[in-house]
């Protein structure tokens, strides 16, 4: 078998075997295939796109390409989530105690992450203490006592997605559906879940810029997950401001915290309600969504989803005592009111700009190595539909450095957009695939 | 300028500038820009095409990637020619002191060419001393003298061709419209003649396999001659069995030297006539093509043509007796006639076949440094459309190897296709584009 000839078959639009399929997939890991070969072949899936069953045979021998997770030691039923990446988005902090409380197996392998913020493990670990490093027997044995743990990605799991990931990045070849179903799938498929629930995020700040491709992105996400044999789902969420008021790690486990004790309601609690339902009716353990959220609901009035997230953090090591004392987490030295210059109605927030200012004051990676701020961040007080006053506090920059704290005022404001009427808003949750 | 965004550009279907196409040529060329971008880039190429303005963009970027031939100091309108591959061509040998007596320059740069026989360089060393090493003073003078010369190409000619063509041989990006012409035409317009005439290949042994693809590289190769300032057209022939009768170096030449005697006729000169008639009339010997006819007929009448090759060859230290005396070529010590086992009409002779045979007699290159044997090769006796007897002589295998001789007999046999009926071969001469 020759890579010429499987790049030429593709390059005429015909479908690939499953034999070529895993010959590419294992020649380029190993090293055998250049790069300069795969980019072709990306470029080439790219526009003469897959079939189902070609995107199936290449997700699962990137699942094979090194370890995978294999959760049998947990009894019951196991969940996971995955998000297409939004500014804000501390959902799993909210979602995984919720469904662990109403019974569901929470084994969540989390990635640090490059970014505007950390990842949900660096968010974590704005309880002090709180670690995800232990052994694969520890990880099932936290699930199976308490039915929730957090694993750290390791090292080994789909070699082939981070090498083909690193190439698309510099090659053009990023926004392809099959492309992306296939890095996501084959990590959900590795790290093991019976369950897996996708939240893919659409419009002007997300990857998926139409309805449109954000639906054939969901559908082709769910229709592996099901041919890979597991229970699968997606939510199609707008991304026309970042989801909830908080951006950055300390910041986001607090507002976390408060939905989590009923105190914020809104998106983020809807979205994390909607994930929850499909999690719980995929896995049996709801009839209809609307019995799911009522289940959820009452873990957030008896406590028992607050109960759940602190007693994650205590089996992780971690000092649990911020979960019901947020003012115990990390604080920024500077809360810089940042007050509006114009009135009207909120019409948008740039998703990725606020990103960007989270990032300025220190609170992302910008490199591997980058050490993350945990304490800054952005707290927004204005919304999509409310009114402003000129003068009136749009919101607050948490910062450690006085002058990137003074720098991102300015930054703040511009990520805004007001108009003179509220025009009627983008349904915030647009679609449900199953 | 961000070589990722220019890729997603093209891949995106839009236009680059020409700042964009020479950043990328000139960052290629240097090194700056890996070989997995550009591998890309050339498969995003493929698949979304290029304007005319982007080919000529990329043909001139190319083109001035390295040095270039500035044939000023020859006095006169100097003409090129170029074919896209064919097996048995030997056109030069015949085309080049044709229209050389008739007046026009004909200042050539040739390669060794890699494949079934040697290029024109390798078939013109069968007469001893031969040799296309000089100075460009020397190759100048030559041509101002006697009307032609034929140079080896320099190593810094186009180096921007060399580098993407190897790329695109292992990448399944061969067959592009766009890169095929920026890829010839880079080099003819660096070579620096004024009238460049084109012979492109149509048919299954060819690389474009339909007349329909084979008119769009016509017109894509003239259209860039022209908007590049130069003289320019092509003809398109069919390639459905090997040009002319022999198929090997020193055979080659003692064909080409048969047809300048005015011995041979049939397609082989007819082509000859027509690339001739293109050259003279787009440079202005001739008004029309008829009358060019007539003036190169004239000079194989009265043997100007032969001696054109013959003052050629002297002039650049070669025996030029076997122009006169071809027994003195090198010659073969086997000569094995190939019998048919098969009676009917000949529908067809697989030309790339033929080649092979000849390459596995020694008479081609495999790699770059494999010796060239100059006597060995094949020469039909029957092409399409004679009739052949059960036993009938099919053609000959010439050959130093008596065992490998032996194996080249079956071999010539299967590239014969017979039918029972004579149908009407599809013309020759497909279409002029000019």
């Amino acid at each position: 078998m020759q890579m010429t000839d499987i790049i030429a078959k593709k390059r005429d639009g015909e479908e690939l075997s499953t034999e070529e399929i895993a010959f590419m997939i294992k020649g380029y890991t190993k090293g055998d295939i250049p790069d300069y070969q795969m980019s072709a072949m990306c470029m080439a899936i790219m526009l003469r796109g897959m079939s189902d069953r070609e995107t199936l045979d290449m997700t699962m021998s990137m699942t094979n390409s090194g370890e995978t997770l294999d959760l049998s030691p947990i009894k019951g039923v196991k969940a996971d989530k995955h998000s297409t990446g939004g500014v804000g988005d501390k959902t799993s902090l909210i979602l995984c105690p919720m469904v662990s409380a109403c019974g569901m197996k929470v084994a969540k392998m989390s990635g640090r992450g490059l970014g505007h913020t950390g990842g949900t493990i660096d968010k974590l670990e704005s309880f002090p203490g709180f670690t995800t490093d232990m052994t694969e027997e520890q990880f099932y044995k936290n699930v199976n006592d308490i039915g929730i743990a957090i694993m750290g990605q390791t090292a080994d799991l789909v070699p082939a997605d981070k090498k083909i990931y690193a190439l698309r990045d510099v090659t053009g070849t990023v926004p392809s559906i099959p492309l992306i179903v296939s890095s996501i799938m084959s990590k959900k498929l590795a790290s093991g879940s019976d369950v897996i629930v996708l939240d893919v995020k659409c419009g002007s700040g997300a990857f998926m810029k139409t309805q449109d491709d954000a639906e054939k992105l969901a559908r082709g996400l769910t229709r592996i997950g099901r041919l890979a044999g597991r229970k699968c789902a997606a939510v199609i969420t707008d991304m026309d401001q970042p989801l909830g008021h908080a951006v950055g790690n300390a910041l986001e486990v607090k507002e976390a915290i408060s939905v989590l004790r009923g105190e914020e309601k809104g998106d983020l609690l809807e979205l994390c309600l909607t994930l929850g339902g499909l999690m719980l009716t995929e896995g049996g353990f709801a009839d209809s969504i609307e019995k799911a959220r009522e289940m959820m609901l009452e873990t957030i009035s008896n406590g028992k989803a607050l109960n759940k997230l602190a007693e994650m953090v205590a089996a992780q090591h971690g000092d649990n005592s911020a979960v019901f004392e947020t003012s115990l987490l990390p604080e920024a030295k500077y809360k810089i009111p940042v007050y509006s210059t114009e009135a009207g109605y909120v019409r948008g927030i740039q998703a990725e700009q606020v990103g960007l200012v989270s990032m300025h004051l220190g609170g992302g990676r910008a490199t591997k190595d980058s050490e993350i701020d945990l304490a800054v961040g952005v707290v927004l007080n204005k919304k999509i539909g409310d009114h402003v006053y000129d003068g009136e506090l749009l919101g607050t920059i948490h910062a450690n450095d006085e002058r990137k704290g003074r720098e991102a005022v300015e930054l703040l404001r511009k990520c805004y957009r007001f108009s003179s009427e509220n025009h009627s808003r983008p349904k915030f949750i647009k679609d449900i695939v199953r």
